[in-house]
């Protein structure tokens, strides 16, 4: 049986898999290492992205009411600066969240790395992942900076990016290339975040980066359509981040005539966006803290988008349909009843229900009804570690994914003693 | 330390407990036994429930759109009777949800009822707990129902109760006597249901009986009002079953004068339904699946009743918050995302946040910002079984309580596997 993590990928027809992650793309450098925020020596705890040329940027951040202080700053910044960025600060460890002199640390932070870089502090993304309400100081940063910034290199991305990792297990990058205006164009991106993520808001902490010429405008319009299908999509644990944070900066030096208006150029390169958010976001879901399987949800044949992905939320973020599917148990009644517990009018009398995985596919509801199935076909598919739950509701055409994880004991052990 | 489930009660002035669960008010018998639904001959299955005349009936239920056929049968029951019932008869293991035949089966059950108790079928209340979707048959409720109603006494109380007990852990009964038109009432109820409770549905599976004369109307509402600030503030997993039932009978054997519109009398005796339901609900969460610390959220000076609800419908369900408590971990920013990502208009810079127990009492965040507070003081306060998040939103003078219990191994062990 293949890991939970492999064999995920999707790529749309046109698009080339390539390795670099964030670095992928043409000007771009990274660097990351423990700058003492993590006790631990051995982990990054502080990375950084950087382009050689000004980038247009956009970006989605969290809908809690409680922003980490780095979520305030990079906003700001990114309107002070007219949507233009050049770099990303990324620290683990401590979210810098709740603290009194939250603000103060993270604009001291796009200070250092201004002057680091000779480039404007607002100019700068930062962003913290980590414990919220822990006491933070700059001085790590202060003393890391010059080593941070000499360190910055064209095949440095999984240092930055396990500079941002807290319990994620795997590394998560993902890039494509594609051709647009006869050029070729690299969207690549890092991804951390493997618990806290609810499908009704932004994101976890994600950094794209691009060679595309786009405008800011247009970078924000297809960052906005792809996050509802890809990001919004995900969900751990149905808790929903302080610090979320997902930026996109594109540098222009792939060379296309700039895309300033819909188009096929810009379809092109949103369908390159898309491609890099859903493999990123699937890879998130696969990691789940202490996921053993990756849970994908299906519903098909919805009378609105909406109601589709709302029914998809509802399945992938029961806790009851999570351990059922850790237990192997094909207890479909969960499923059932977490699709009847979502809001919208719809009926359950037509609604068919499939489990599937790469030991077969199995009809287990059909018309909103219980069919007698083979228990053992059943416990031979729920033991694979990729499991897709197919919900036809047959009234309507439209249709929605959800990613997700079982909740297993490790889910328990991890957060009853994260900050230790 | 107190066991979780000691010292949760609570009464209000003029109320005195009284033993005798649903048996406490006069008129009422019960009865329980193993059918054979459960293969566990040690473990009652069916119950009765058996008012010596005719009663008065209210109802509240699941608002989940898979409905148990037990739901469907029960609420077009008391419409066709105009709101009187009789009789409750109950069962666990089985659900006789989503079954083809359900409601054939839960019509039948009715009739049997009706038959072995001289009773019109329809003055029947039926109800199912167990596994969705598992086929059900007729045979055990006919093979049993003669020794069930013959079986029925004052003292059945706990018989009935044990009958619709599934992964609960202790029995769940409450009783009040209060005075009302200078006679002697009591209101009585048992309660069975410890995962699968959502605090923006109905209820688990309850039955309330009283010798209060009551009209049905007045009945409803002042069960309408109750769950609203008891049943509704209690969640376990954020799962909402597809079966939740609460009914109320009056039998009119106390003698009072019945109560047909608000007043003095209506007041003692909402006051003493408020109270059953309160101490049912409080009951249900110490009792959460494989809980071992009862929580409760108080939320204090807010603008709106609905707001100070939904936030502590928030921190209440919260994995985070849930498995940080069973950590004893006082990662208390956890309890601030949880408010933070509440729905609604408010200031996240007002908020006072305290974490209380039998140990003692902790201020953690103050205006919004984490305090520099005793780890060791609080992993004293987390280490009791019984714990207190008081959250004072300083804008308004709203309150709100939520109950719940904390996310352990043991959820995920009882289900991972709950069918087998």
């Amino acid at each position: 049986m293949k890991s939970r993590h492999e064999g995920l990928e999707e790529l749309l027809e046109g698009q080339i898999f390539v390795e670099g992650g964030v670095c992928a793309a043409k000007g771009f450098k990274a660097h990351g290492l423990n700058c003492g925020i993590n006790p631990n020596k051995e982990k990054n705890d502080l990375g950084l992205i950087y382009s050689e040329v000004e980038c247009d940027a956009a970006g989605v951040y969290t809908q809690n009411k409680v922003k980490g202080a780095p979520v305030i700053v990079t906003k700001d910044n990114l309107k002070k600066s007219g949507n233009k960025a050049q770099a990303v600060i990324v620290n683990s460890k401590n979210a810098n969240t709740c603290n009194p002199n939250g603000v103060e640390i993270a604009l001291k932070e796009c200070e250092l790395v201004g002057k680091a870089l000779s480039i404007k502090p607002e100019q700068v993304i930062v962003a913290s992942t980590g414990v919220i309400g822990a006491a933070i100081s700059i001085d790590p940063f202060v003393n890391a900076m010059d080593e941070l910034v000499k360190g910055l290199s064209y095949d440095g991305n999984r240092r930055a990016l396990t500079a941002m990792m807290t319990t994620d297990t795997v590394e998560k990058e993902f890039a494509v290339e594609v051709t647009i205006d006869g050029k070729k164009v690299r969207v690549g991106g890092m991804a951390k975040g493997s618990g806290m993520i609810n499908p009704n808001m932004a994101t976890t902490l994600d950094f794209i980066t691009t060679d595309a010429a786009i405008s800011g405008e247009m970078l924000q319009k297809a960052l906005n359509d792809t996050v509802k299908v890809t990001y919004n999509c995900l969900s751990v644990d149905g808790d929903t981040s302080t610090n979320d944070t997902l930026t996109v900066m594109a540098n222009g030096l792939a060379g296309n005539e700039k895309i300033t208006s819909e188009g096929a150029d810009y379809e092109i390169f949103k369908d390159a966006l898309y491609t890099v958010l859903l493999n990123l976001t699937k890879k998130m879901a696969a990691d789940g803290e202490g996921a053993s399987k990756f849970l994908e949800c299906r519903v098909l044949n919805a009378p609105t988008k909406e109601l589709a992905t709302k029914i998809s939320a509802s399945v992938i973020n029961s806790p009851l349909v999570k351990t059922a599917m850790f237990g192997c148990d094909a207890n479909c009644g969960r499923i059932m009843c977490a699709i009847g517990y979502t809001e919208g009018d719809f009926s359950i009398e037509e609604i068919d229900l499939d489990l599937i995985s790469e030991a077969g596919s199995l009809r287990t509801y059909e018309k909103g009804k219980v069919l007698l199935f083979s228990e053992e076909k059943a416990a031979e598919i729920l033991k694979e570690n990729k499991i897709l739950i197919k919900i036809n509701l047959n009234q309507g055409s439209e249709s929605a994914r959800a990613f997700g994880c079982d909740l297993t004991y490790d889910y328990v052990k991890i957060n009853g003693d994260y900050r230790s």
